[in-house]
């Protein structure tokens, strides 16, 4: 993707693309096959080297891509991708292999790594699997060591989020249930802070 | 705490107080002694029976008190509590012993539990840990189960959250770095969603 928007985020920076738990994509490849699936259950677990937990349900097709391949990239959408990001988590490309045909997603790559990433999101970290097998088998639960991040510098630059002055279009999602998001708001500071 | 306007959460719904990713505060108590930290990195790990994580850095107090008792509280405090979550995660009460009387923090208890609670939060979730000495050795993460939950019915009822027609001051915090927060913002629905 030749989008001189697109910058590389600092490996001890990027725990901050999720720091404040936005719901995110999360997209695998393996023998050739793609697919992308909303998560809300995404969270930092390290900072440098930055690593990640995400929940990937047993039933989802993710899984047996990020299973087989050991990478996965989570990426950050933003409000404009909301209708996109409830249907990516609420089909699955086991009953539907269209399925992100069907929903419209645009698919890029960054870096030269071989892996899907969805265009137009604000943020995207590559991921390898550290594995646990307990942690996946009994609760679903996955951890990534990141190992490259990108973010759209239209929103996030100098190691942190603009969402106050970018476009509102920008803003993360927060998911609550069955669709429902809320978006990102307004800066609150402590005392002591700019 | 007689006040009429916290109720019980059912157990299947306690997943959607931390759904959009909260900042918390975690609080504990062993052998008499609390103490309170934030956390950035708490999220929701399943539904019913509810669990969550939560990364508990080795070098704080409160990881002691939750070692020792085994239970802990993750409550969700509000946008007018900036300055007492940002206190509460930097200061330590290993290098300051009335941490929480000089912060000025007003503890108070729910449910009958024997573990302290920050009063003025939004939401309320009694964990009991789901012990996995790989997790807490290794990435300072920990499981709870989530055994009570309540809400301030001002801001969450009938299984959600109202941020858009509560006082501004109740929104939910999301930590970026160094104090600075987000507020939770406006809802954004899929299309298909009311």
């Amino acid at each position: 993707m030749a989008d001189h928007n697109i910058k590389p985020v600092p490996l001890d920076k990027a725990y901050r693309l999720l720091n404040h738990g936005p719901t995110v994509l999360v997209s695998a490849r393996h023998a050739g096959v793609d697919n992308v699936m909303a998560a809300a259950w995404c969270c930092p677990l390290d900072f440098d080297p930055p690593k990640l937990t995400v929940v990937i349900d047993r039933n989802t097709y993710t899984r047996r891509l990020v299973e087989a391949s050991g990478k996965f990239v989570v990426q950050v959408p933003t409000a404009r991708q909301a209708e996109v990001v409830y249907q990516l988590g609420s089909r699955s490309k086991i009953s539907e292999p269209d399925k992100l045909i069907d929903i419209g997603v645009v698919m890029t790559s960054l870096g030269g790594f071989e892996l899907p990433m969805v265009r137009d999101c604000s943020a995207w970290l590559v991921c390898e699997v550290l594995p646990n097998f307990e942690n996946e088998d009994r609760y679903d639960l996955f951890i990534g060591q990141v190992v490259a991040a990108w973010a759209d510098r239209r929103v996030f630059s100098d190691g942190r989020w603009h969402f106050e002055t970018a476009d509102a279009g920008w803003r993360s999602l927060h998911h609550v249930a069955g669709g429902n998001f809320y978006a990102i708001g307004a800066r609150v500071c402590a005392s002591d802070n700019e």
